[in-house]
């Protein structure tokens, strides 16, 4: 569902998990009550009824919001201590601080802006950082700065520390928004915020590069798009979101990279949103969306 | 979610709906707790925030569960009665009782017949009930009751009045597949229990007879199928699900018929499945599914 | 499928339809091996074997083109003559000029925008006219000419009047973009070239004013958008392309609203490209549609 | 679009592929006129316009069609010599006879033989062939022959002739229908004729087998089925459909096989359509699908 600017006002957003255990999901509950708010919504997964793992999504209201988030912190540290679970509690008012990063495809970076511009994205945008510089116009026409860092041979550790330097401490999140250079392992641990990005098949089929080609070559009759946590494994992290079009024998290569591209934009952007609202949780290899 | 019978073993499933009020989540969660059932699952959604209309859907796992039933509905009338909640409580591992109504058609009716017969639904079929006999040998292979009520011109008073007595006490709700007699007020009223409908378009286009001869007139370029709670009002009762699938100029209304066959199947489905597990709650003429 | 600019060059293409006669497409194809032209799609479809009407698109390639079309065309007028079929053969490298009428909303309009500026439609766009301005800046990053032709309450026939004098001459078809004011019959006649809508609902349902607000209050489960071609009657014209996303209770009417401006900018684009290539042939009303 | 019995009385369906010639299509149509014939429908495609390969399939109706057939392509290797094609001219009014080959999984194969009931599929169905007996019931019930072949342990020689004796002059094609065993190459080689196969998943994604416990590890979003010719490279033959459903967190790899289970069959039930009405044109390892 979408949420509008006003919707997020004095709502706060609640992630609990950790081990599976009776009561937990009354002893959660209770704490809201005690703390003057009310429940919006839950949504809960557990993967194992019998000592599996626990997840939960509990977003509510409680007027003066902000000024409460300390004593209701408090309240979840104590509450939540014997259970041993990891939780998170984030003022929903407050958007997520998002970093594009692109190359010359302008088709799922120009998708993010206007979907912010429009009030959909629950996000900020401080920066677009691109090795390229043919979107820079577009990009500054919504009202975003655009920071052109060209990439630089095999060696791309001079890019990626001016990169890590402009996004430390001003981003929550980065998203690849089919940019093109593969990051290091380095660039990764020094970015320390969690790293979306969009690959262009439906994955696992068609890792790494020239992945319509490949499909031109199998004869798929669909073609499709992959948004994931970025992790040291190319290609291989936890997927948020996939879908698909359908095509034809008709259709070139191109055509297949023409009409993915609408489809990449739409997994890119329903991640993004996802991610944004913290409604994806990061397990394993998995990842538990609450939709 | 598919869920096999095994699954069901000691499952209750909570239905609580009424005004929107602080408190009811934790109350009801609280109450879960204390009667030593854990919560598999958790849905709610309140159409206002502020005094709207509250609904939750809980499925808990109580070890004993037939035991303990007598205790948790008193727990659970003393406990909502301050709320002026509504509730139902249901033993899952009690499949509901499905009588299927009938005519020529026989997508629908086999697909139901398949997949109870697969497991895939948590329904008992006492019997099918047709006008017309040629699907008996396919429905007794299935090893359930066929019934042959002729209809009986324009007064269908005798054949109502016939069907309403076979069902009653027999049967917890009943489902319209592709039956071809418009029901009485009466026959509503007698039969005393939900009855599903599927309408082969997507309500509300193409309401009453020949939808797909109407959808081959105007030319749509997708059809669809509608499953819905039958009321007085013909094809206006509360949707539970509704599908669609592409079609072309080059299609004839029989040939929108074939293809939407297999809609139809797949919609009226789903639809039995989240009835038969308490997943559909109706709220005026509308209906709210936790999926 | 999508076809780039090059592509284009040398290519016509040729739509003949009329009553169906043995030998046409025989006729036809010998025509074009006798004028020096290779067929690279042929697309065909009667509506009955027997009498009925008769929907051919051609494309093929002849090298120099432009030098040969008058002679194509007589030799066109000439053989079909007998079969008093119509025809109409166009140049594919010559795009056509097609002009935008827009309102408040950006994304149909952006969309099409977009999408011509990456060669995905074959048009160019000689000018946007709005009742508002907020889009003014958007549309002339684009390189486009923005004109803002105000509403001028109950009396609009001065403002159509200044909309048909802009458009005379400039332009070889129109696409309402979400353009929220009701076209005269006047207009329509006075325009003289096709008009393209986008209506936010699956027609037939929900035409008119306020179909996301119809659409929550029946409860549907799917929430639509149709392109059609415009005529007298308001949402009754011929159907170009329709498409649907899933919906459920929890959203608000708002929510439907937002996530169907996805689905109609998705289905005004295709219906635009299937225009200016020549896919749609309306029959009645009705299309044929040679995607 | 669905062809009922009566529509393919008197219709061929000529299937022409080879090296793209200027003439060609000029040079089939005019032979069809000139037989007396008129034609129903035509595709065609080249997978590149300067010296690629073509493929056209025409379905033409010619009163008195048996008797004019041996006239007919008399003429059409005459004609068609000069441009060294290669050509199929079949009666649509003889169906083509499938044999199944199935496991103890029902879903596929009731779906095949619940088509060809309903008359949506143009063949016959001479034997159904099983490694298990839990079907003969249900196969038996349509009015097929069941055969009971059961697997023999490593050595499946001895099956495998057995089995290819059974089909050995009886049938136009094969399909497996959810069957369990790996065929060898010898038993590909003795059968002759195509064998249509559908896997459980997303090709190329999750080859081999277990693919709804991959797809759960994975974490995929989307599931899927593929029906693929058969070649001796195990999963790798041309692919003639795919189609895939939405799954998330919660749902168990029992789960996914029971969702995907709908999807396979939906699949392999169109691959099988197409194949037998002629749609299908193997081209080295991909498909040319004219639907």
């Amino acid at each position: 569902m979408t949420l509008h600017d006003a919707a997020y006002r004095d709502h706060a957003c609640l992630i609990v998990h950790g081990p599976d255990q009776a009561g937990l999901v009354a002893a959660v509950t209770a704490l809201i009550t005690r703390n003057k708010a009310n429940i919006v919504t839950l949504d809960q997964y557990s993967d194992n009824p019998e000592g599996g793992a626990f997840f939960q999504r509990v977003v509510f209201h409680r007027p003066e919001l902000a000024a409460a988030l300390p004593e209701i912190e408090h309240d979840l540290a104590q509450t939540l201590e014997p259970y041993s679970m990891q939780w998170t509690l984030s003022d929903m008012s407050v958007p997520k601080r998002m970093a594009i990063l692109a190359s010359t495809s302008d088709h799922c970076l120009l998708e993010l802006l206007w979907r912010q511009r429009r009030g959909e994205l629950n996000v900020t945008i401080p920066m677009v950082i691109s090795n390229h510089t043919n979107t820079a116009e577009d990009v500054r026409s919504f009202g975003v700065p655009f920071f052109h860092v060209p990439s630089q041979g095999a060696d791309k550790s001079a890019a990626e520390t001016e990169i890590v330097r402009m996004l430390a401490g001003n981003v929550d999140f980065v998203v690849l928004a089919r940019y093109m250079q593969i990051l290091s392992d380095d660039f990764l641990t020094a970015v320390g915020v969690p790293v979306i990005n969009i690959h262009h098949s439906f994955l696992p089929a068609f890792v790494g590069a020239g992945p319509y080609k490949k499909a031109k070559e199998r004869g798929v009759k669909l073609i499709g798009a992959t948004s994931h946590y970025v992790t040291k494994d190319l290609d291989e992290g936890p997927i948020i979101e996939q879908d698909v079009a359908r095509v034809d024998h008709s259709m070139s290569a191109v055509d297949l990279q023409a009409r993915g591209a609408y489809v990449e934009r739409a997994v890119l952007a329903r991640a993004v949103q996802w991610h944004a609202e913290d409604r994806v949780i990061r397990h394993g290899n998995q990842t538990i969306v609450f939709e």
